[in-house]
């Protein structure tokens, strides 16, 4: 297998990141501080990468994905700041470093992540597009919105908390994972789609899948790594899943089947690339990565 | 001076405001409830009122005001959710009724203010336009993740959070007041000029400084009436904001200082009408109906 571009595009993205919040402010603002905080905290950046990755595959311009890009990372970013807060899960180390409200206060994050929320809409409709028509850009604005909200991220949020302390199906585990990440994983892939030349269905779908099999699977193995990693690794408390009382896959299939489960995840991830007329070296090695990884 | 269509456009907004939750769910969805329950809490409307009356105003067709209407109340629908939130103002009553964290929970609050500003987007970019090109669409969405992000609302809600129990000058105040809830009346006009056919950057300005006397004179008043008015009419805790040790216009200039500065205020919208070539009677009589109005 090839070297995957991941680092290539982790530096893109950090760059880029740092830029959007270097604003001439008169005075302290710990408004815009709370925001870079949680920015650039760090993380895997998996979005960014899977925009840059399937935009590229499918022929769109470097400069044309930073955008959509930049504006998923901030959708994300703002949800782990509105999720961490005391009254949602209550997490004060993210990545081995303080939650936004432990760093600043808790006012200070429900506002930053709002103000984020609006500056990855902000962000996606001021780029200068080289061959982006319009009607796609507001396509990815309108893919966007639908996958944060209501329908999306934020109802796999709703449901998270109503099943904590509570034994819940398989299904209902999954349905809860496709909405709380799973909705922003897929919108990544269908960003790159329409930042790029590509207008075929066809592919549109078989990327979903890859996209929908991969979201899932990352779910599973952040379970894994709850019961098998330590805390230095993971960046935040291991067992934080059990001491939340939150349902898990190895608490519903077991460690073994959870194991497994990742395993049919990663082939229905790779059999879908296979149905694209692309060379797919690159996310195969990424889907690899994502069930392999230790953190 | 003639009658206000402001009841004709509230019955329209409220009627939009039903639709755009009316979904279906298969269980009884919290988030959903939260959201409906916040946005369909009443209030003056003056938001969606303001871009129908200018639109109207600029030849704009009413469909395509629709959808920039219900956006900015929605944005302005979710700001009062996290507003009230104990971590912020800690309100239990807004327009005679238990706010949205007291009638649901703090959780389902956040995630509801959440949803909410996703699905205000979510509406700009999937209305079917009947005269705006996708230019003016995209310009749409721009303004208001402008004005409702770190350099519009949220900079204002962190102003006057970081000055509370603080003796601050009045352009502090000002500024706080222009930011807070100046800038999506201002994106209100500016919503209303990019639906419509006209494309003259004098008018813009004029309407602009309409919107911006109006909105600090909306402000003034309301200021004015957490003195003079009492808890039964305001639909909120009258006095609330000497409680809450919040600097004011009163406080700063003193009851007769401050009714002086909003009939400044009111002064300077109408000049900025007069400016206009337009029939602005409408919104003259608009104007004063913000700085006479007793709640």
């Amino acid at each position: 297998m090839t070297q995957m571009n991941l680092s290539f595009y982790q530096q893109r993205v950090e760059q880029q990141l740092q830029q959007l919040l270097l604003i001439k402010v008169t005075e302290p603002n710990p408004l815009y501080q709370a925001m870079s905080y949680s920015l650039l905290l760090g993380g895997k950046r998996i979005r960014p990468y899977l925009v840059y990755a399937v935009g590229k595959l499918l022929g769109a311009q470097l400069n044309d994905l930073d955008a959509p890009a930049i504006a998923i990372e901030v959708v994300h970013s703002y949800s782990l700041i509105h999720d961490d807060l005391p009254a949602m899960d209550n997490d004060e180390l993210r990545r081995g470093k303080a939650t936004c409200h432990i760093a600043f206060d808790e006012a200070t994050a429900i506002l930053a992540g709002d103000a984020l929320q609006a500056l990855a809409f902000e962000t996606l409709c001021s780029h200068s597009y080289q061959q982006v028509s319009l009607a796609r850009q507001m396509a990815m604005v309108h893919m966007l919105a639908q996958a944060a909200g209501a329908s999306g991220m934020c109802a796999g949020q709703a449901i998270d908390l109503a099943q904590t302390n509570q034994q819940v199906s398989l299904d209902k585990l999954e349905q809860m994972h496709r909405l709380k990440t799973g909705a922003l994983i897929e919108c990544s892939v269908k960003l790159a789609y329409y930042a790029s030349p590509i207008e075929n269905e066809t592919v549109l779908q078989d990327l979903l899948c890859f996209a929908s099999a991969l979201g899932l699977a990352f779910q599973v193995q952040d379970d894994i790594l709850d019961i098998e990693s330590d805390t230095q690794t993971l960046g935040k408390p291991q067992g934080s899943d059990l001491k939340a009382n939150k349902s898990t896959y190895p608490a519903l299939l077991g460690l073994a089947g959870a194991k497994e489960k990742a395993r049919q995840l990663y082939e229905n991830a790779l059999s879908a690339l296979k149905r694209l007329p692309y060379d797919t070296t690159e996310l195969q090695s990424f889907a690899h990565y994502i069930i392999a990884r230790k953190f």
